[in-house]
């Protein structure tokens, strides 16, 4: 624990304790994800059910407000991003029928901003809000292709995790495909994540930033599949890239976040 | 000013002083937003950014950053809402090719949760994550008409805006007009927004209790084009509301917001 924290650490810790896995907590779950005690974790809640960053469901358990979702709706890397790529990933999804997703990077791991799915479509293990590692999706292909060589390094000194018999694990391998994505312009990553889906993906620029990456899913293993949908991907990932740089006037790539180096654990990040 | 707000009424007063219209804000702007000294300020949002709740761009202006638009992901009236509601949404886009609506009631207001809108549908003035008047939208009226009847007294009370020569101002009008709604099950909003635009608007329940509400909005202002979207749109709702219902056990409607009568105002609703 960190005694140190400030009331404010506190109360963004309280935040971090709910996670997609655990989004309902009771008062003394929080308490210990927080680590403070019952009656310092009852005033943290009060002061953020005042403020709509907590509701109370008919259990008594608390879940995220929608104020915080409001406000994460200002996000210009979320919402923002979203709306210059709406209509494109509809058109896009009109044409394919299959799943259209549209990623950012956070570190070394792909944050999912917008996902359209038919029901018929591949079963895919993303969510939007959800985070998966960089190395084994189309989107974090692209991502990682165009990160700066600190975060690639870091990706490829790390043991990759093995999804199916086909995802690279092999640092070497992965270093030549971020190299052809790079030189192609789009990402094709094949049964990696889930058996029996192609995911092609593309990036999106603001100026001459890659800031974030489009895929669409498809189903099936063969290069036929890949050529139906590429083009498309292609298209609508340079259409977003234009809306896009035209709405910020390309003064957007934000920098990265902060990074910490220092073993102190970051406040509300703490949590069991 | 509130010079007893604690450390975390502060931060969460930096991220109210983000708005829509103010999304991109300078150190001095937040400190003046927040109404602390500059030296203040700018712990606070070193705490902020070390935490993801804020990021910077390259003009040194501060953004609402995508740790927030993560943990308000988690939020169930906006993004588990979402979820259920966006198969559905889809098909009836896919109908439609209108402007469709998915919004909830925050004290007296809508917010919209979600909105899919072709760029040739209807002009509407609403956004995701924007908020507007219950009163004169679809989607307020059916949220208006299952509010707690001390909501609707309250709407009913207060001056209301004419955005077009249609829009309802008379309370009389008003409470026969919900009084409908809950009889028939739907409203029909015609030109109260925007003129040109019919809004056919459903409610979406949670088990008996009324959670959210979909609509469509069409061009014309013709019983006829209500007549062609108004069985698509009540089949949805009623989709959407069973997959609500079995996803939550019907244990979801949450109890409304703390509502404080005092005079003081909220921690971090003090912004000029």
């Amino acid at each position: 624990m960190t005694p140190s924290r400030t009331s404010g650490g506190k109360l963004l810790a309280v935040l971090d304790a709910f996670t997609r896995e655990r989004s309902a907590l009771t008062l003394s779950e929080i308490a210990r994800a927080v680590g403070v005690p019952l009656s310092t974790a009852h005033r943290l809640v009060g002061e953020l059910r005042r403020w709509g960053g907590l509701e109370r469901d008919l259990d008594g358990r608390f879940r995220i407000g929608l104020r915080v979702w409001e406000i994460g709706a200002l996000a210009p890397r979320g919402l923002g991003l979203r709306e210059a790529a709406l209509p494109f990933m509809e058109d896009l999804y009109e044409v394919t029928h299959q799943n259209v997703q549209l990623a950012v990077r956070e570190d070394v791991e792909v944050v999912f901003v917008e996902r359209f799915a038919s029901r018929s479509a591949v079963n895919v293990l993303t969510q939007v809000g959800g985070r998966f590692a960089l190395a084994p999706t189309g989107v974090g292909q692209v991502l990682l292709a165009h990160a700066p060589v600190e975060v690639q390094e870091r990706v490829l000194a790390a043991p990759m995790r093995k999804y199916t018999p086909h995802t690279i694990t092999d640092p070497r391998h992965l270093r030549r495909l971020l190299a052809d994505i790079r030189r192609t312009g789009f990402a094709i990553s094949e049964q990696q994540v889930t058996p029996g889906g192609v995911s092609v993906a593309a990036p999106i620029l603001s100026g001459d930033a890659v800031v974030a990456a489009l895929s669409v899913v498809v189903p099936g293993t063969t290069a036929a599949a890949v050529r139906s949908v590429t083009p498309s991907v292609l298209a609508a990932a340079r259409g977003i890239s234009r809306v896009l740089t035209q709405s910020t006037g390309g003064g957007w790539p934000l920098e990265p976040p902060t990074v910490t180096p220092s073993p102190d654990p970051l406040p509300g990040r703490t949590s069991a």
